[in-house]
């Protein structure tokens, strides 16, 4: 994990790495209201006045932590992503990374899905976190267009490409879910046959 | 929605409906971990001594709270429920009242998220949660036998039937979605494609 975030993450510092894992922590221990940048910063082991180094203020934190997950999933999405292949393998690939990627970084998960819920949300620039999904978004309207994909609202899709995917890789929802490749791909097959035309 | 929760509730008393709405506020607000005993009764307008009349200790009050709450929504969702009917039909009508429970009850719903991602969530009995939405489960099974439904694991049907709604209905993940009834249709339209046989 940390190394992954080392890599992947714009300011390269262990300290804010270190800030990064700590944030998501804390929230996920004692909830936004309870977090506070001095029981972040001692869970980082760095001092409240390094902490100020990277951040402005606990909003600024736990806003950049967001965002930052946001960036790191829209990343970990897209590898290898092929705008010009069929539009069935496009998602199919990205329902797949989507699966992996909730999996191998539930707390990562766990964090974006509370901050979403909380009032902090309102302070972060959706057309920041939008821009990361924009391929993405590209595909879908070129998909509607082809009437591959069902001509609907980009709300009614992305809650079936991208929302049962979040329930079925989080086994606090589902504990029986065998996550093979096979039972990856069956559900994915739901999901298509949900959006095609 | 005070008058609403006294009618469905099991004991009926103004002081447990109190109770149940100040667990909501103060854990929406605060979080679980730093909501407690006190501050729950202080909200409701109670003396701790009268919390405990009805409640073990802080685990019971929270596990009860996310219990009632899962019981008054799959009453709502059953309102009218008849299993003769058309397969289609009977999941429209749980769709678009899984919607409305949704809308008109965001803080009790965003409750029983926040619960089902808590460690609390360990100490619920899952058959208890499973028997409310058990005529669901029936019906479910019937279209499979029937050849009405895809034979998938009910995990992944119900990612598809009900994971969609809990995205759209949200107004922080969908700030832009138009719920009339005719996009509420159009949305199940997608979940009835994905789950059909």
């Amino acid at each position: 994990m940390i190394v992954y975030f080392r890599g992947m993450r714009t300011r390269d510092d262990d300290k804010q790495t270190a800030l990064f894992e700590a944030t998501i922590k804390v929230v996920n221990d004692i909830g936004f209201a309870a977090s506070s940048v001095s029981k972040i910063a001692k869970e980082a082991g760095v001092s409240p006045a390094t902490l100020y180094v990277y951040y402005k203020n606990k909003e600024d934190l736990l806003v950049s932590t967001y965002i930052d997950i946001k960036q790191d999933m829209s990343r970990e999405l897209l590898v290898g992503f092929d705008p010009d292949g069929p539009l069935r393998d496009i998602f199919k690939q990205v329902w797949i990374q989507l699966f992996e990627y909730i999996a191998e970084n539930s707390s990562c998960f766990h964090y974006a899905e509370q901050f979403a819920n909380s009032p902090y949300s309102q302070l972060v620039n959706t057309q920041e976190i939008e821009r990361y999904f924009e391929p993405l978004t590209q595909v879908l309207q070129h998909g509607i267009d082809q009437k591959i994909i069902k001509n609907v609202s980009f709300d009614i899709l992305k809650a079936f490409i991208f929302y049962p995917v979040m329930m079925l890789a989080n086994p606090k929802h589902c504990q029986n879910f065998d996550s093979s490749p096979e039972n990856i791909e069956t559900a994915f097959g739901l999901a298509w046959d949900a959006i095609k035309f």
